[in-house]
């Protein structure tokens, strides 16, 4: 089945996605983020699209109350409404997108009022008088103090080196940037329009990077790697591991990460064509241990019991002395964690959907290597790592590869297989998503048994069709069903085997949470699915394959990664971080290791449903 | 004439005098500073000491009604009164030692009370529970806070990255200290006992250190190095010069001076077997040129109209951005200033003679190579500075040295001349003190005149007496008297025009500042001759080489280097910290180039009187 083409305007981003697709989602999913607080239902009338080219579709009840017939006729229409079904350019206005000043997570829309601690400011008329001679700081302070609220300018030692040098080359008129009272750079000229930041979210498995011009507070640009330190490890354990095993292991992963972050910075900046140097703030959320190995900060308490980290706060360093190549005196906050295996990362989605506030009482399952759970509302919140490995983000799989082009993301199975390639170019692998909907359709049709085991053809007996059991081989070490024979694309029992390992793992922490709030699972309002991972996935194949441990009735959301979306409103807000600091305290742990049940959960949860 | 040998007990210590010598005095240049609030008139009993060997003289009146009849049997007298004429041993009882915790300039006394930002703690049992477990920092500041009122304990990055390692190898015990609420070192064992400051005079000629035991608030130490610029220019213009014309000149007199700080915190640790590492705090003060240098700061500012500094505010900044080798997070707070030529030495100084907040009329003149010269009172003051040249410290003058083991420090003149050397040693050169009495000695016999010229022995024809004149040697860059024959100790034409220069220097600067606050010399109450140098000079050589524009009738009071009090004040106390910040704003400047009348008042003050 080919995938459609649509282009995005006015960046004229090219995207590809199956028919039926709704606006709303392929814009989420090229990461154009569009405003629709009612989550999409057609209530709000904030996803507003003009389509420029392709069928407009007929206008439907929803789409006739809330837009004028002006703009009807202009091409408007909700972008959550209109399905796409053939090749389209779609413009999505200004006063559409979300993150001006609201951030959304798919659906759950959070009033974020920018609040920075930056600020440049531009100040001509700097050389000291001869009649009222005063000092260069105390001129500069002077200047600024006409312009803000200030009351005394800090230099560090390395900025008070230059004051004299650049005023005098810049012929004593420069941009100043200030973040709180401290000078964190003299610039030549008027450079107040360039202001950036980066959010990062530091995943175990893969990094990403949202570029934001500070100056009006609008994402400009994501990019992302796979974190350069699997190659030491798949998992946060084995990361460790070769940090206490192998000599210089931390400088080891720690470069590795900060290089990835350089390269993510390097992309980002050439292709919005922003100096690194105009980058002031970056923002840092991930597991415990990857903010350590990002930090150079040992992570060897987390490895010994009572697993704790150095620090649950927030930490905040200059740029310069983690190397990374952006403004030297750039702040880089890293977030507080809940414990040495919830991390920033889970602060960023509690933040995102607001779960610390809400009344309703929500499951969160962010789905990556190191998973996390966090069960609650705004009276109790607690939260546990379940370290289901990085089967869903493609890794330690035969053929697995992240969601990107040349991965299979879609498997329809009939009598034959077919399947879905990002891109639409020849398959690569398979991503998370491929590898769900494959077990769960090898699950349907008998070929992987509830115990997990890829049967021989023999065992089958003709049962399924010819085509299919023709897919089967048998290995020394257990039997592969092969998807793609040309490219050798396969899904092998030792995958399933990482399957079930990691969807036991979830589910029995899900349900030591249920145990640890005396919550019954139809007190559960809403479970919402987060990571990257989340945003493709088909909930039935989910729920096929026993990703959670719920019938089909609690309402499932995808949010997408909404660490991510935590990561920009702390750069974006300084309230952010308060709140951020303030989830850090309030959400409980729970120690899944220590915990007496959650072994025999776990060992119960192996066996798909 | 031959010195006498005294030594002071407990800590042994061995000086030489001449006859005559307080033993007040005598302590005070050997580094020992003892309580005389009273200003040695013997009013106030503080000084007691206790005559171990050597006769002890009549009891005076003064003594009998201070000291009991008990102690002046066991040998305790009084040092101010007490004169030495023969060899001693002195003990020094703790009770009447100084800076513990007040601070003396010779015959002032200001109460300084200890308030340190620093603290040392000891914790033990610091391994995280298993029943409730806390992250590493957060143990910490529990364990701390059950020690000290704390709100939050911050670390930077370099001590969050050890504190894990450092925990665990210590076994879970350590000292911690802390620099206000940030932790700057984690320590084996219990070292709370070793915890020491260094407070600093750098001048432009000499640079001064006293070690300072701070769980005590003791003075430990003194030491001094010729400052290793001098070889880059005498005076500060020459240095700034020198950092503008020479490539990498800056870093080059950083260094430098660096390398001297070094020196003297590596001699006065080795000495008392003290770790740099348990030196935690630095102070700086010097003239703004010098703490420009210090900081690795461009001075060009200073040298280009409208001559203004960087900043006049104090500097803080790590000890490790310094390259200073003691504690890497030591804090090294430098001075504030009051102008481009009045450093933080003058600040020193107005702190340490409470020049700032007494109702007396004072006149305070710091001779040193960068002098300054402050007149007023806590109503208003004024500063400026009189670029003396190092003539006074021993620099640019022929056979010139400092005050220690082989100068001349005394000249006796009669029909031929006779003089004394520091230690008793065979001369080497002539120290700022010899060099005064010398000139007034040779002004005296006429073998100098009143406009400087050194005469030959053809226009004296025999006035003085053959010895003498027999001493003058004809040159062609004019003529030389010779002092010391074999080791060719002399003074030369171009010393006593070096003295001129310095002399109407500040003669001039003096004038200009009484007319800035319209003040006639019989408004000033008293004269306060600040300066290492300023410590051994005889007052009437003082005057009759005209060092100070007035008749004999003011009351002139040498209080040594009170620069290096004003240090020690700011080292110990926060509180003084903050009035040397409040001096920087209070005390104005006057621009002596700028000043039309200076130059005229200059050329006046050239002859001698």
């Amino acid at each position: 089945m080919n995938q459609i083409k649509v282009i995005f305007e006015p960046e004229g981003k090219e995207v590809y996605c199956l028919p039926g697709s709704t606006i709303l989602e392929l814009a989420q999913r090229a990461g154009i983020g569009i405003n629709s607080p009612c989550g999409g239902e057609g209530r709000c009338g904030k996803c507003l699209v003009r389509i420029i080219q392709g069928e407009r579709g007929k206008i439907n009840s929803r789409e006739k109350e809330l837009i004028s017939t002006d703009k009807l006729k202009e091409g408007y229409r909700l972008a959550c409404q209109r399905k796409i079904y053939q090749e389209m350019v779609i413009e999505i206005p200004e006063t559409s997108r979300f993150f001006n000043p609201k951030i959304l997570v798919k659906g759950i829309t959070r009033e974020v009022l920018p609040k920075l601690n930056l600020k440049k400011i531009y100040c001509d008329n700097l050389s000291p008088s001869i009649d009222e001679p005063t000092a260069l700081l105390e001129t500069i302070e002077q200047k600024l103090k006409e312009r803000i609220p200030l009351k005394r300018v800090k230099a560090n030692i390395y900025l008070l080196r230059q004051i004299h040098d650049k005023l005098r080359r810049f012929s004593f008129k420069a941009t100043f940037v200030l973040y709180n009272e401290e000078l964190i750079s003299i610039e030549k000229g008027d450079t107040t329009k360039k202001n950036y930041g980066i959010a990062f979210d530091l995943g175990t498995t893969t990094v990403v990077g949202s570029l934001i011009n500070l100056t009006n507070i609008k994402e400009l640009d994501v990019a992302s790697r796979t974190n350069p330190q699997v190659t030491f490890g798949a998992d946060v354990i084995s990361r460790i591991n070769f940090t206490l095993k192998k000599e210089a292991g931390l400088k080891i992963l720690h470069e590795r990460i900060i290089d990835c972050l350089n390269e993510i910075i390097l992309e980002l900046t050439r292709k919005r064509g922003i100096s690194p140097e105009h980058i002031y703030e970056v923002t840092i959320v991930g597991n415990t241990t990857m903010q350590h190995l990002f930090l150079n900060s040992s992570p060897e308490s987390l490895a010994t019991s009572p697993y704790v980290p150095t620090t649950k706060r927030e930490v905040t360093v200059a740029a310069k002395k983690l190397n990374l190549h952006i403004n030297d005196d750039a702040v880089v906050y890293v977030s507080p964690n809940i414990a040495g295996f919830v991390g920033g990362d889970a602060i960023g989605t509690i933040l995102a959907t607001n779960q610390h506030q809400e009344r309703e009482l929500r499951l969160l399952v962010d789905i990556g290597t190191n998973g996390e759970i966090v069960l609650g509302n705004r009276k109790r919140l607690v939260a546990a790592s379940a370290a289901a490995g990085p089967a869903f983000e493609g890794g330690q799989i035969k053929c697995g590869m992240r969601a990107m082009s040349g991965a299979i993301d879609r498997v329809y199975i009939d009598d034959d297989i077919s399947y879905n390639v990002i891109g639409n170019v020849e398959p690569v692998g398979i991503c998370g998503t491929g590898l769900i909907e494959l077990t769960a359709a090898l699950l349907k049709v008998g070929i992987i048994g509830k115990n997990g085991r890829l049967k021989s053809r023999d065992e089958l007996k003709g049962s399924p069709s010819f085509s299919l059991l023709n897919r089967i081989r048998e290995r020394p070490k257990g039997n592969e069903f092969i998807l793609e024979e040309k490219k050798e694309i396969s899904i092998t029992q030792a995958d399933i085997r990482q399957i079930q390992l990691a969807k036991a793992a979830f589910c029995a922490g899900i349900k030591v949470l249920m145990k640890e709030l005396s919550v019954r699972e139809e007190e559960i309002e809403e479970v919402l699915l987060a990571g990257a991972f989340g945003s493709f996935i088909n909930v039935r194949s989910a729920l096929a394959v026993g990703l959670l441990p719920f019938s089909f009735k609690i309402p499932i959301r995808f949010i997408g990664n909404s660490a991510l979306v935590g990561s920009k409103m702390i750069l974006i807000s300084e309230d952010a971080r308060r709140e951020a600091e303030g989830i850090s305290q309030f959400c409980g742990y729970v120690e899944l290791f220590r915990d007496s049940e959650f072994q025999e959960l776990f060992i119960d949860s192996l066996p798909f449903p």
